[in-house]
């Protein structure tokens, strides 16, 4: 439709390469509401006349009924849908609606109307997951496990404590996603192509018709920079890869060896040949969807990097990268919440787990050094004791005095004797209970830990929806208007 | 339909979420073939009744001609096509289809299936687009440009040594792409799910059918490994990061300001607000694009990472990224032979931008060399001319002896007066003519680089296209034995 | 050292392939300053002596003077300085430094002192570098020059317009940076290996010393988790996108064929070979850089995604790419603070050039749609005049009646005459009178947009200046009380 | 030293960000050697007299035993050595050496003579590697293990086999590097900074001095591709994913609730404060150091990408992640073959694991199959009969036909009594023994695939010392030559 200037068509096979109007399907109602603002500024400014505003307003109205179909033939949704208003009002009533506007600062509009929605979608089902997380701390508070570091057992602790520390992991998550949420909230409209326009147009109008908190001022700036973009898919990035290691960890807890959880059958697969097999089907997908999340930002960040300034074409090929990564993210926050809500925990297998092996050694060197023992020599003894027991294939509950006294070193201070009865009085119950360290696994911790964070998350979910319905109230009004506007002639 | 030890099915949300139909519509055609073969490997090897072979081999025929639909109820292809094949010929007799097969030797086989023919039809494109630089090449043999480093204007030389250049870059891609082919081409078929099968299947017997190379033997590696995908992955990579820097060349050089070449207006864009753009998008989608590769190449580098040995269904996302790598390359590899042969090379700009600058500065340097000044005295003598020519804004051929009598160091042995004489002795043409080393830009090298390219592309085609033909073959004769299979009941 | 439970050494190939003492002699004084903090907590809460405590705080002022050289026989520098303390004052006195402490929550807070100093020094330059591009557009608010969109000359401009949109996508790398800060600046110290500590330490008394914000408390958490690294490394990656574009435009502009910029000579480097050359290379490197930190962001998620949760040892390879983003960024952030103020800027070659194109075609269809002529109709009349004009090699401004009025669509609203008469009454500088829109690159809005900034920049100095010296406060006062205990003994 | 045209040095702040000869430490003595086969040539062809020829290369050969400094007042190692070499000789002899040479085409020569020993290196330590594997396969090819899909256990397998797979993808990343090589070890000196040279120099000369197996012809290419570099490090990254995924399964295996394997002490660290803690941190560390890996993979993908042709500076920064991820996979090879040597392997708990299961669910329906059942009505069959012991909490050996006689389907053709039979008939060792299928986990397969593999080392084995031992030779060789040279003086 723009090629004036030129005499040919654009070459079949590079419209099928450089159309991008299949991935333009996320954005043509927010195309067409961006229009019918610039159209309504246009009108309310004098800049075009009402009665051909009101004709335009129209047909983009009857647009949004429309399913509008992928039309290779056209660079983008932005000339199609130009072109659809023109075959039908004429050129010369439809050949007003770009006036004062390019494409430019149009696509830049689009994804941010966009991506507003889908951040506020992240955060309302992220905040609701977190609630998940807490409510199932909760009922975990006595569930005693072995905690981990480098895959091997390390300390008891408590499966509270571990759903506690992906709540305050995403929590963080959460605060990003909010914040990044002003950097996308500015309006770009009106910018024109790069270095604005002549025609006199009022670009705070389409800034509070469309709920915009400010406008992004500089036209360079406003059509040239997409940080905004790859700001959120850092932040998916950042989200999906604390979900993955919660997947993990769920991936390995569900083998037979661990058998900590299991997870609903309506959330797992079997085999098409084995019939035995109860496989995590849906935490290997979200791991592998965190890798896919991973290449999209790296996508964008490539093809910013040596992009000169003003709008160039590479800038289309963000679109399906953003998309897919908004979905995902989505999708994942939603399916974890259900497997959560549904999970089976075996309460008896971590407790049986956590008495076998020797996860309460530091609490006896801990007990040692109360004894006036340094801490590095209690470490060694220990490290002593659990030697001799793994050699005996025992746990250190069940040495004797003389099975240590001639190779734990020991004084008069330290004797064996002592070391068995402090060996004695350690249990997973006093260890826990003796936990006393902020933020720790102990008992006292996890009732704080969790009253506290349903307080927060009470708030969080305030805020979100506050602003969720701002943006719903805004279209909403805007729509209403247009059809006011409408119905007025 | 593999649920039989669950009592409930999967969960909607999870199926939408799991559910790898869609993305496996690129491999329909090639699971039905696998099907088929693995069916007349059975009934050859009397582990199913021919009565049943019969049957299913033509109610996978008739699946060829059916559009099928993406269906989400099912996790993936293969489960979709086992329970269209059982609905319709009942479990008795559809439900013998899997024998000794499972899903995880399955899919190998349609990656593998798919891709050896992408590899081949890449390969193929490739050497046209090849081909098409040396042919234009051939015609700018005398073309004279600046050559340039750091973007700045370096040495004089001629478009068909920058064309030819790019014709050795992507003959090494070629290379690279019909190696790794071998690593494509081996059969996994008869891996079962990890550890092989107790049934008497024959391996070797599909692998001839389908034409593969080889086996893999080892069924953990067959099932697990997706080395070969990454592999073409990284190839692509490469392979684009090639096209992208010529991509750059070419943007730089339609801008008004070098305005060395125009793209043919069927290849250009303008803009919906400035009549007078002719913008090069083709070239920036495939920069972009470019970018998209990359990502998918991160993607599945970090889906494999971290797996454990043995199919997870992580793997599963690598199937998108590929796809879309190999569509992307084969895409842009078209168009680029297509924008090379309608290409506009403006030669006079490019002569006219030859003769403005210091493009000449080493060939003067060399021509004291053969004085026998030392190279880095001669550097610095030449570098001292450039700057006093710079600032009295003329050309060095411009210079007087009484301008640089008094800056420039110099002696009984290198006269002003020499050097003024060298510099006018130093022509565009004499600096082409002199240039002999291997591999210059120097005329007489462009000649021969030509004429040994012309031959070896002739020996490219024709291995290439004997690869292609041998697969087209073989899927022929298949699908022709698998007819003659089932009338002869 | 920790070796008690084992009977023989790491391998020596193992320990240079493990040992991280290398990477981490960034944090040494970190590690020294912590443990100092760690030992006075212990102390004021009676869990070691008092007289063991302030020998342990000698020895560790006095590494502090020590320049330690690296030492691959430790995993670790944690391993390393605490082996020294032991080894200069005996195990039953050294050995309790440890105590109550894992390298878990120890490396975790080594890192968060260094980071919140990298971060705060970030940012300190990040606005030195945006106040330059403000106090360059202000001495440039009257140079014109053409902006570019797709690299082809699209609208008249003015270099201020150009810098201002620059010192606007800073400043919004300013914000994320700023705000990113409070995810870092929390304190991990006595959360143990994992799961806390049974000795009664005061988790707070760390905090407040080491003027950290607020506690991490989830103890998983605080030693599992690096989301605020990634979030450190996924901001510089958007940062170094935006300086990476940047130096595109500038490498791009100082091209023979453009020249509108030149760098100071000594930001410029030579040819070994060429005299003539003055090469951008430190612009050159400044990309290229852009892609190390990209690398290392991608480097770091991919560390992440599939850890399980609890420290595991992959996290060490955090440290190097985390060091080279930092260094990278902080480094090329005060390079072009000095690259821009010392920018020679040809702005007659920008203003010749300005003038040659086609750049005011948008200025006369707005004067056309003044003249109440559709935008899309005016659009397609002058890129028709544009296709005339070019094809006549001259401007627009040398067309005359006769030459378009058999070509250009006309009627008695829009007379050749008309059109003549529009071209002619526009000029580079009736352009930037009549843009008017905000933010545009107008004459007024040049004036406006930059007294904006220089007040906003104002306040930017003021709290990243205050944050900045409350964190060397802190660390000056922690040690001067540190120095008073010692002294006071 | 180049900077003639110049009046000012470069900037301090900029040559510390600019010079690369930190990074150039690991080519220097390729430097020397590269420019001692140049000078040679030069000498040889007349070029440069005989007298300056050999003081220049006595002064290289000295040059090679100096320890030379990084010295950040040059840009890069090129400048340093001719300075030297100037400094010493004056420039009326020193300042010959650089006659016909560009710095852009000698840093090409100097990665490509330190690149082709790595790949050797790294070839040469993979097939060490390889035959560890293979020898250890050897003793374990009757170690039953449980093979794992999606982590759970799968079927019945032997460690052999598992180790067998390796083999296999490690072979296919020797071949893809071996393949690699011929890439590398092309000459592109003299091809000057872009396009060729004027002096009468003699490229062959230099390419058979220095054993490359042929010339990259055309200059532009000589001098600006990197392809090399990144084929490296793609497939690099394809290597260390595969070492990756091992170590992933050995950190698995080696925890408490697997407990199959335990590294040697030598190989595991301990914690600082859990003494009973047996950590696998060398396996860690090369999870970890893969993603550095793959960082460095994209770093150089993303500074090619959009560079217009010839050299431009960023290519500087691919040297920093080329070495890294050299270093990191030669060592890594290295290490895992001595912890695969020193590995202890626990065959009675592996097999006490295999019996617990239900992992030969597969093998009780393909003797079902075996009885005339369609497969999917076996798999179904023996699905119910799992379900029914995993609720009874028993194997599915323990199974009684009045258990199972309500749930599972049957009729004449198969009764309670068949299935319970058939269960009882399946062993660990009579599924092992049926499992005939080529590459399969079956006792016979191992003993085949092991014979197979030993003699494949053996000739690979001779090919990388071949290929190793010409290299070396040839720069003795040269050295001789040189050394000749220099004392027939």
């Amino acid at each position: 439709m723009y090629r004036s200037r030129f005499n040919v068509d654009l070459n079949k096979y590079s419209l099928d390469y450089t159309s991008s109007t299949t991935d333009d399907a996320a954005i043509i109602l927010y195309d067409i509401i961006g229009s019918q603002a610039h159209v309504l500024m246009l009108y309310k400014n004098n800049i075009i006349p009402k009665n051909d505003s009101i004709k335009i307003l129209i047909a983009l109205e009857e647009l949004k009924k429309l399913k509008i179909k992928n039309n290779l033939k056209y660079d983008d949704v932005h000339e199609l849908i130009e072109s659809m208003i023109i075959n039908k009002l004429g050129i010369k009533c439809g050949g007003k609606m770009h006036t004062g506007r390019s494409r430019n600062d149009q696509i830049s509009l689009d994804l941010r109307l966009k991506l507003r929605e889908d951040v506020n979608m992240l955060c309302f089902y992220l905040i609701d997951l977190i609630d998940v997380l807490i409510l199932l701390a909760n009922k975990n508070k006595r569930t005693i496990m072995p905690l981990y570091t480098h895959l091997q057992q390390a300390q008891i602790g408590l499966f509270s404590h571990y759903l506690l520390s992906y709540a305050d992991s995403l929590l963080r998550d959460f605060d990003r996603l909010y914040a990044s949420y002003d950097r996308i909230n500015e309006c770009p409209l009106g910018s024109g192509p790069i270095g604005g326009t002549s025609m006199p147009i009022d670009r705070k109008f389409i800034m509070k018709k469309l709920k915009f908190k400010k406008l992004i001022s500089n036209s360079i700036d406003a059509t040239s920079t997409r940080d905004f973009v790859v700001e959120y898919l850092s932040l998916t990035s950042i989200l999906m890869t604390n979900i993955s290691r919660m997947a993990e960890d769920f991936i390995i807890w569900s083998t037979s060896e661990f058998s900590f959880i299991e997870l609903a059958d309506e959330f797992t697969s079997t085999s098409s040949i084995m019939p035995q097999k109860k496989n995590c089907d849906v935490l290997e997908i979200a791991r592998g969807k965190t890798s896919c999340v991973i290449g999209n930002n790296i996508c964008v960040l490539t093809i910013l990097k040596s992009l000169p300034s003003g709008y160039n074409r590479d800038l289309q090929e963000i679109k399906k990268p953003l998309w897919s990564s908004s979905e995902i993210s989505i999708q994942t926050i939603f399916i974890f919440k259900m497997i959560l809500k549904s999970l089976i925990i075996k309460k008896s297998r971590m407790r049986s787990i956590s008495s076998e092996g020797y996860l309460t050694s530091l609490d006896i060197a801990e007990a040692l050094v109360k004894k006036k023992i340094a801490f590095r020599t209690a470490h060694k003894i220990v490290g002593k004791l659990v030697q001799i027991a793994y050699e005996l294939n025992k746990p250190l509950s069940k040495l004797t005095v003389n099975e240590i006294k001639n190779s734990v070193e020991h004084d008069n201070h330290c004797t064996p004797e002592l070391l068995i009865k402090i060996i004695n009085s350690v249990t997973l119950e006093s260890s826990l209970s003796n936990r006393m360290s902020y933020g720790s696994s102990g008992f006292y911790e996890q009732e704080k830990m969790i009253d506290e964070r349903l307080k927060k998350i009470k708030s969080y979910k305030l805020k979100i929806n506050k602003r969720r319905n701002e943006i719903k109230d805004a279209i909403t009004n805007f729509s209403a208007e247009i059809k006011k506007t409408i119905n007025r002639v």
